[in-house]
């Protein structure tokens, strides 16, 4: 149970960290629409590790097999099964420790809730590899809205506390792919890069703030008063590992403004209507408003950190310490990026199926 | 389609700001449960309006109506019908500026997506009124909840920028009912109704942030990978006009923090285990963690505001300005506070129910 | 649970035989199709009591009133809330034999599910009264059919025992409204009334067989493999108190034919592609095929009769006997007619919605 | 869309009869239950090939390959994947006739549906191969029903239009697994066997009857007034490709009985409430009443036959012939028993899981 998500365009997700595979099936994808193995390994590659200091070093090449829906390089209406073999999988770490739930992690609670029967050799279902699922999902998703114009991007906007400085739509599309940390303030990127090393010798971590933008997405898209196109990515976005909040346009900030600052005046531009400012984030009412749909999430600093940290012995029920060994991310924030537009993309994907604005089949 | 939430405890909402009535229907709640009209007044009677500065002036009682599900003082397992007719209605200043759209409203979005069908005095579907829906879905959660010890409050923590000092639980239920802000912080609370006269008479709106606790929630409810525990939450919340952000625990501020730092230690405490702090909103993995479940979220300045704005006319494709006269509260943030409570009570109830900790007969 | 169906136009159904009223709430419904109470009210008259012998002597007049989501005479893509007033209640007669389950009916298992806070007034939500909201919200269905050449009829084939001869379209739709027994066949109709009228003087009851015809439903609705056009039909028909079967095209027939005599072939006519025959009702994969879809229910007789029957005491736990009192229809068959035509109706709209055959506005 | 099932107990099937693989996904399943492959073959053999004359020469093996959610030889909690890789495949007689669909075959609807980008070899997504991924599914919803004591068995019942003889429930579980056409009835099998040589020589087919018991159901099950146990079973097991009708107990044949006749008398057995005759099913008011759950469904004969039919050659549109020759069964009734245990269990264990009846942790 909860492993779907989407209500036309709807996907499964499954596999474990250090199980066999990491899968998703994507049901309700209109047929007709040219996919190849090429369209999702693009997008995989970009969340794989070793591409920056302090990733993990598993060497997992995460390569996508398409199983179903997929036929003559057409999508064919029929369910699109995707896997990665897990191959470098190097459970050792992980028997240690078994009734010691470390902190920040999931243990406890997969524990409790599973009864103990829960995988967790590298976190199992609640591991930071269950992105690449979302991921081979999300490669679907843009080509799909891509038939549309629309447009799915996401970006560091702070690590560690650092900044970036904020930059045109066209800058960011130009460096973020080249950017390992997936920053397009190339200035601030060198700072994040020396606090990750900082933080990786004082064996800890460090979290940071990822933005995503949606452009081109028309007027209309978001089912209120309870599938709300705000309420429904924010929903999507909680599902990848370690995001701890979610805003929209201003956010919190505009918490703190006047009415009369926050309020996006309406405007004429080449004959549409638009609004002079976006602090709604594109979404009013719960419905998309032609405007870019922004948001912005936290991702907090990667659980596992090497230094020695209190915790309990669940099974004797006394105190004890643990040191999280394992192959993990200093800073998760680069390789969520993608996620982030995974994850986005693929409930834009499902509005704009409910809306009807992609027809159920391409031609 | 949207106006449903839930899985088992769901909840559809129906009604218009100046139509018939306001209505919601529970399906899904266990059979047995002790219903009266009072038990869900008490919690309608807490967001009505007048009970502060700056509140609209319209005068509606709110009195909620059962018209299915409850017989002989007990719910009897089929869906509850819940009505509130509308009664204090002036549609007039609504009919004026029809096609231009007020600004921060969704009446630009609903004009798009309805084909302007939709009603808009008032708001229509739009209004803070569908408010009332929610909270008396969530009077019956909450009641339900109880049985198994779970309570969920929510107070105003920030009104224009003006911050209430944490206080300890107990203090927080003390003061919340009876602060007309719902501040548990009497001295800031003098402070935010200041702030709200001075926007009043400056034309002005302000907004603020709410907390929400859920307390005694055990740990094991959450369905991951996608029907999280806070990703239902947020969704939940989101729903609520004017709520546009949503952190858990330490939310952003955890992206600013170390692993170090922002791992909750655990630790033995009355023989159960603990988390020496609550960085993680009491949510790990997307399953609560049995410590309290903490959430915020931000409230952005009424939209509807006296002073002139600049819009546009959508018939006529012109330039235009809008002064939005209606009748509005100056600050939603202590009028959305029961909201806050009542979204976080259905869904932690229809967690609890598909965890099966609540019985579908109560006995 | 369970009392919402459809997915992108779906209906929740509440209120209860002897309750306050009977309702049901149409989400999903494009904006912008001119609805009025005369328009539900016409497919309501059609399922009233007392228009044949042996009809209930309950004298509802089941007036429709929308009290959401409809504004100026046209649906606003809100959901559209309906209720029906119940009026004439005379409870008496259930409250004698609250602990004995009445044979055939659903006392016993309400009572073992609901743990007895069920309301058994009249059945509570296992009376034929609840087709009352079906038949509201079929109204709309069958409209938003209309605008794409979408008819659905129904009619009765048989009445213990007693089948009407097979009749062109033309003629059921012609005789069926006219005809208190919904049967197109005057002759067998004449037999059918005079069964009806032994079985009442016998204290008994008798059933029979309704058929659903839809016309013009384009090739194309359904979605396999689970939500196939005749597994979604069942499921809704079946949701009609009294269906015990369903059967599309030649049904159990088609078990006892060859496979060169069932299948239907293809040809062309007038420029489309047809089938000579319809043994397939018009579903082949799950996927409307273009010809008629055609359905049958067994509707069984009438469960109370007020010959004595044996049952026991549930409390005591020890045999008795019931005489079922009550209001009943002698044959339930001609009143379930429209129900069968409005669950038809729901269904097909919401495939065509699914498909995108129907828009989200309605221009 | 349309690939999942179930609420608590969600299975989402994929893969095609030519492709890669079969496949189906299990979410919902309660943690701590041992299984393994083992488990799941047992049921796959029953489904295979060539036990019986005329059944299909195509040899596949489908041997089960669980690829997450089973981790130390019990289920974790999170979605099982099981697979079955297609091995023996001969797509050469589809590529023929790919412009003229097969009469009785889902080739037309497909083609219309998905706009010609369907796998059509073997059937794709509307063969009968799928009910691999079904009898999967069934398998674990079998052992986790098997906890709470219910048992779900499945037998021919008629071939052809020959009739079983009924037998005692003990007899049917002793005879039906060595009966290679499951007909618990030896000498009707053996007419049925010749009767399928007969019709394999006259280059037909023929379909026939299948009956579904479930036992030890308690009383309770179900959710009204849509989610009825009986609607819920008919669209789960319309779903087994060739079903055409499904009834409950006495189905079309109640339509016909007086309701003295019909009607179920209470009476006490070992201290429970049952009844005298099952003409119910096992359902009343949607929800099982702890009788036997009875339903019986209608295979029409094998759409795919060799002799020469009627068709349209779609491109041209102008009327051809065509000889279906591939590999199939002449009467696919008994490789459809499996299928058909398998769907009620899984719609079974749903119910179960959402009263609660099965725990979410097996101790």
């Amino acid at each position: 149970m909860g492993n779907s998500l989407g209500k036309i365009f709807t996907i499964t997700c499954f596999g474990e960290s250090h199980g066999t595979c990491l899968g998703i099936l994507v049901d309700g994808c209109p047929a007709g629409l040219p996919l190849s193995q090429t369209d999702i390994q693009a997008e995989l590659d970009k969340r794989r590790a070793g591409q920056t200091t302090g990733s993990t070093t598993r060497g997992e090449k995460d390569e996508v097999e398409i199983i179903s829906g997929v036929y003559n390089g057409f999508t064919t209406g029929a369910p699109i099964g995707m896997l990665t073999w897990n191959k470098d999988v190097d459970s050792g770490n992980y028997k240690k420790n078994k009734s010691a739930p470390r902190p920040g992690h999931a243990d406890y609670t997969a524990f409790v809730k599973y009864g103990g029967f829960n995988d967790l050799r590298g976190g199992g279902r609640f591991s930071g590899r269950i992105t690449v699922a979302l991921v081979m999902a999300g490669a679907i998703a843009r080509k799909l809205l891509g038939l549309s114009g629309i447009e799915v991007l996401a970006h560091t906007v702070e690590i560690g506390g650092i900044k970036a400085t904020p930059k045109e739509i066209a800058e960011i599309k130009r460096n973020v792919d080249r950017s390992p940390l997936r920053c397009a303030d190339p200035k601030a990127a060198a700072e994040m890069a020396q606090l990750i090393e900082k933080a990786e010798k004082e064996q800890d971590s460090i979290g940071g703030i990822i933005e995503g933008i949606a452009l081109n997405v028309p007027a209309g898209l978001g089912e209120p008063v309870f599938d709300n196109l705000d309420g429904e990515l924010a929903k999507a976005l909680l599902a990848i590992p370690a995001v701890k909040a979610v805003e929209f346009g201003a956010g919190f900030n505009a918490a703190r403004m006047r009415g009369s600052e926050n309020n996006d005046l309406f405007t004429l531009k080449d004959g549409k209507i638009v609004t002079t400012t976006n602090n709604a984030g594109g979404v009013l009412g719960g419905i998309s408003n032609g405007m870019p749909v922004v948001v912005r999430v936290a991702v907090k600093p990667t659980a596992s950190i090497p230094r020695s940290q209190e915790t309990v012995d669940a099974a004797k029920m006394e105190k004890t310490t643990i040191s999280v060994m394992g192959r993990h991310d200093v800073c998760i924030v680069p390789r969520a990026v993608p996620a982030v537009a995974a994850m986005m993309a693929v409930t834009l994907c499902d509005f704009a199926l409910r809306a009807g604005l992609i027809p159920r089949v391409i031609k």
